[in-house]
């Protein structure tokens, strides 16, 4: 077999067989296919496309590059969840100590934030003695015990899709549908889990800008899971603002736990539960309505809490920040970011207002980077909302005083004024799973 | 300017400015863009196409990257031609001995043979003493003098263009008309001719396959001429049959001479006076006609093989070869290759016939690979002819008794017959100038 042939052939509109993406992807990660010829396969795939079978043989093979997390030790179904990436999105916080005390097993290995978006695992880092760096044996005995662990990611997961992403980033060959959902579900298939819920973004500060992109590429990775043996469901969510009011890792971590009590706020409230009900209907504990009833208990019955106060006990947290968020980490600057005219709050750019609580010191702008747990943004106000001139938006907290300045300047550019009350987009725009028509 | 939005342009189906061509062309020549963001920007390239602007700006960018040669010393309109390649393809021998005793100056410059087609410079050099190497001034001393010169290439003609190719190369990238255009014609611009004549083969052994196909870049280098001030036309010859009897350098010599001489094979007079003819109409000579008139006499009073022996004398080589073929070089092996059915030979895989007489000797495997002047191959029959079992079909010539049965086979694989008589196609398929309609 040739490199060549295989790029001809994508080139001229052919479908690939397995043998040829085994080669592709075999070859390339033992660097025994150069970079230049990996690069122009992936323009012929991104002009050309890919089927189904192909796309799901890609995922596939990248997926077996690494490591196979093995979950059988721990009883019943297990589920993942995935984002695609979003700011604010502390959905997985919530949702994971629902699920478990409703009884199906949460095994979650999360990643770190960089650039704009958070990442799981710092903002759980934000809680005083949390540990995030537990063995795979603590990790799997913690879940068959208590039903529940996050950490960090361990071992080599999909380095083939690690090397491709790289290659792709610099050859503008990212955006092409069956390529992200290649790359997402192989790291979904290593990680070992039975079935697989998928929150796919949608706006200013995801991947796909518009809806209807965002709906393809929830069906295609739908379409892979299946065709890998994983049930996989997706719903797609609106982006064009930021979930929840809190940006930045305690400050989330806090809304969690409030969230978990039933008092988060409306619209996080409304895609963690919505997303962990359809978990628990993936893993066929009823229809969505009954599955949302049991949601709906474990919260107000304070189950959902209890679940999440076991977990931090745990992994080695102080259990005391439940009751008293004076014990996270406290940002020496409070800034209150006020409005300079009158009139309704019609758009947010999310991406912008992540860079903003970057600037402050919440995320890592290189892997090197170390975060801030105290600072980030408190929004007052989010789209919709009536604003008066000199009324608070947001508060930020940071301990860099010197960054105040530029933050309130990306926040000035991230939210656009209207006279007339906008319309509301609902939060949750498409649910897809292997039923719905393609 | 980035390399990411150049490539991200294209892939879209966008123009690229020649702002960001020369941004490409000259960033990559100095490895300041590494190859796979290259190969990406080619493939998009071959897929969404470039226009005429484009393919002219790209030809004109990658022709100044090296030196650029003058020829203004000499007077009067000086003439260039180019063939892309084929299987026993003489012409240039024949050709720039008739249009330079037409009283049009040739200072042509061209390349050696690499894999199954020969070079100019490697057949003349089969003459004994003929010096391919002399210096710049010494080859338009020569043109000024006598009016002809053929010399191997000096300088640093379009290296872009060279490192550009080698890529493609690789990377599947090579058969896309815009880039093959702009290929040729940047050497052609860089070698300094007001004028230039295309000989575009089509069929078995060239690079465009079909007469489609090679209308279209015979177009498109036409275009590029204009676009870029040098007038240019073009003829479509076919290349499903080898031009004339003889393959491998010496034997093409002979052939070239006879051919001078009035006596060569039908199909080679045919192609070599039409391209001489239309090179003279280039240089505004007159009519198609009157031009057809001048080559016949040049060639009917002697004053082209004159002019040819006036060149061999020049450039340090044996006159006496013109006479007395004996002179040549001899291969020590001399095999007959007969028929082992009887019917009509219906096709001839010209590249196949090509590696065959490589086999023998005639050409270069790698650039390092020395040539045997004396080997090569002598049909007796081609498409067309009836052969009876046992006939001679062609003479092989070679050093390497041992090569003698693998050219056998290759020859089995590139000839085949049929019952029936074929019909023949005209051997000029196509005329394109400025005037053609596109």
């Amino acid at each position: 077999m040739r490199m060549y042939d295989i790029i001809e052939k994508k080139r001229d509109g052919f479908e690939l067989s397995i043998e040829e993406i085994e080669y592709f992807i075999t070859e390339y990660c033992n660097d025994r296919i150069p970079d230049y010829q990996a690069s122009a396969l992936l323009m012929a795939i991104f002009l050309r496309g890919m089927n189904e079978r192909e796309t799901a043989d890609l995922t596939n093979v990248m997926a077996h590059s690494g490591d196979m997390i093995d979950l059988s030790d721990i009883p019943g179904i297990k589920v993942d969840k995935h984002s695609t990436g979003g700011v604010g999105d502390k959905t997985t916080l919530v949702l994971a100590p629902i699920v478990a005390a409703c009884g199906v097993p949460v095994a979650k290995m999360s990643g770190r934030g960089l650039g704009h978006t958070g990442g799981t695992i710092d903002k759980l880092e934000a809680i005083p003695g949390f540990n995030t760096s537990i063995s795979r044996e603590d990790f799997i005995k913690n879940v068959k015990e208590i039903g529940i662990s996050i950490a960090g990611q361990t071992g080599n997961l999909a380095p083939a899709d690690k090397k491709l992403y790289a290659l792709r980033d610099v050859t503008a060959t990212v955006n092409n549908i069956s390529l992200i959902a290649s790359s997402i579900m192989s790291k979904k298939l290593a990680s070992g889990a039975d079935r697989i819920i998928l929150d796919v973004k949608t706006g200013s500060g995801a991947f796909m800008k518009n809806l209807e992109d965002s709906v393809k590429l929830a069906k295609e990775m739908v379409k892979i899971g299946e065709n890998t043996g994983r049930r996989t469901a997706a719903i797609v969510t609106d982006m064009d603002i930021p979930l929840g009011f809190a940006v930045g890792n305690s400050l989330e971590i806090i809304e969690a736990i409030e969230t978990l009590q039933n008092r988060g706020p409306k619209d996080l409230m409304e895609v963690s539960f919505e997303l962990a009900a359809r978990m628990l209907e993936l893993c066929e504990l009823g229809t969505f309505d009954k599955c949302m009833n049991m949601v709906l208990k474990a919260v107000e019955s304070g189950k959902a809490i209890s679940k999440f106060a076991e977990m931090v006990e745990r992994q080695g947290g102080n259990t005391d920040i439940i009751n008293d968020y004076s014990l996270f980490p406290q940002a020496e600057y409070k800034y209150d970011y006020v409005s300079q005219k009158a009139g309704y709050i019609e758009a947010m750019k999310t991406d912008t207002i992540g860079v903003a609580s970057l600037e402050l010191g919440a995320g890592r702008e290189t892997k090197e980077s170390s975060i801030d747990y105290a600072a980030g943004i408190l929004f007052k106000k989010k789209t919709g909302d009536r604003v008066e001139k000199g009324e608070v938006i947001a508060t930020l907290y940071t301990n860099k005083e010197e960054k105040i300045q530029s933050a309130c300047s990306l926040l000035d550019r991230a939210i656009c004024f209207s006279e007339e009350k906008p319309q509301l987009k609902p939060l949750i725009l498409a649910y897809i799973d292997n039923k719905s028509s393609t």
